[in-house]
């Protein structure tokens, strides 16, 4: 067995997630030592100096040859390149290694055909508007949701270490497969990237024809479409690493919307209704469990 | 002239925007008087013990033949009825009479041939997730716009009146048309309900498959989909009386959603990028206009 204290954990990517994961590990002093680094030697420096890594890398293959547990922190088209880059200056007593990307069929049966046993999917279900270094916290993963996704391959003992690490970021950890994780995130999370930005789009265009529409804009067009001022390149990794989800999904969407704008007013309340329990049922079952961990 | 001050206000319908707007009436003293009529006798002596309304109306007519200003409170299908109700009530020398429908076009079109010149549109853009008189509060119209919305026949001293109204309220206005009123409120706030319901009910279906949806739902889909959480009247009300425009809307809204989907990943970033920088620019022209109101 190995202990998450014992480890020195090697982050490759220091953006909004990979530093924050850095940061907090470090300020808790929950692991022995955490290597950082970033294609932007600026960035590593940075890590160093805001205390958020103990060491700065100037290579992917000094921090693969540091750590005991190697956390892939990297844009998700990136992790299979940099996990080749990377396999050969890994020590062979190196313990584990985990992506943090938000899909995981595809990147994780690649990862898997690199790694092995010593590969999970761990997925912290956190984020922010903004991303980079700049927007990073420590205490970003608190009370958020982890999924831990194991592969055919993976070692009981690396998923134990993965839900240790879970709790060392102050989350709860949540196992699920690569499909269903793959098939709930795109509904929850990565199709209503393209809703929002749907919606963004077409009011970009009425603004055309109506340009006071900014001044009659209020919660409701902010709150829909807040997704859609995420950072590009990492709505079109989502959507595109798990496009057959999406698109599935996509279609029924249609479908729904079609149902609503052709219901007569009555129907269309009774719909309405339903949507807002549906709603209100997913948020409360999520509270419920959440308090369920607090206690 | 007629001035606010000196003015009762006749309010019909007690819910979240015309108990607000009675209860800031009254406790600023901005008019002489506020007098409030429900259907339900029990809400009606709710507003009176809470100081939301000098006078208590057991009927439509008695609120009507008080009222020097009118103002219509209930659900938008009920306008006209209430309309043609009061009628004969009203004072002749009653000034004005103002409608809080979140719609304009079919509404204001019924309204204005029930009343003529004393009639304008006047939509305050503020609410709440949950409707009703237990949410109502006073400062509800803070920083809000108000939509002034006349029709031809609209006597100019009412439009004068209306923009007294929203400086009262807490709010400024804005004089619009009823079509480009209807044509931006569907993009801004009609249409994303049913967007925001459309991805509650697909949430409802894929959760049967997959029981741990709630658990990964994090901020993302409860923003994407607050306006869903609304009164279902209230959404029903307004998709249906602007049902061309929004129709209009969802048709184009399709489109722009299918040009995502199959877009290849850097032409996806590239639109994803748009859409974030429409946001962007929309929410900022708000800011500027209302910061240049505070000035």
């Amino acid at each position: 067995m190995t202990y998450l204290k014992e480890c020195t954990v090697s982050v490759f990517g220091l953006g909004l997630l990979g530093a924050s994961l850095a940061w907090k590990l470090t300020s808790d002093g929950s692991v022995r030592g955490v290597a950082g680094w970033s294609r932007s030697p600026e960035t590593v420096r940075r890590a160093l100096d805001a205390g958020m890594i103990t060491h700065a890398c100037v290579s992917a293959e000094e921090c693969a040859a540091l750590g005991d547990i190697l956390i892939l922190a990297v844009p998700i088209r990136s992790m299979e390149e940099t996990s080749r880059n990377i396999a050969a200056a890994v020590r062979p007593d190196a313990f584990a290694v985990f992506d943090l990307a938000s899909t995981k069929t595809e990147v994780g049966r690649s990862l898997a055909s690199v790694w092995g046993p010593r590969y999970a999917g761990f997925h912290p279900m956190a984020g922010k508007e903004k991303g980079g270094i700049g927007n990073a916290d420590p205490e970003l993963f608190l009370g958020s949701v982890c999924a831990i996704v194991p592969f055919p391959e993976t070692s009981p003992s690396v998923l134990a270490l993965a839900e240790e690490l879970a709790s060392a970021l102050g989350g709860r950890s949540l196992r699920t497969t690569p499909v269903e994780h793959d098939a709930v995130t795109a509904c929850i999370s990565h199709f209503p990237v393209l809703v929002a930005a749907s919606l963004s789009l077409l009011a970009e265009r009425e603004r055309e024809r109506h340009p006071l529409l900014p001044l009659l804009a209020a919660g409701g067009f902010r709150d829909t479409t807040r997704v859609a001022g995420g950072p590009a390149w990492l709505g079109a990794d989502m959507a595109s690493t798990n496009g057959a989800q999406v698109r599935r999904l996509a279609e029924e969407y249609k479908k729904v919307l079609d149902e609503l704008l052709s219901a007569a007013p009555e129907e269309l309340e009774t719909l309405l209704a339903r949507a807002s329990a549906s709603r209100g049922s997913i948020l409360a079952a999520k509270e419920a469990w959440s308090r369920e961990e607090r206690k």
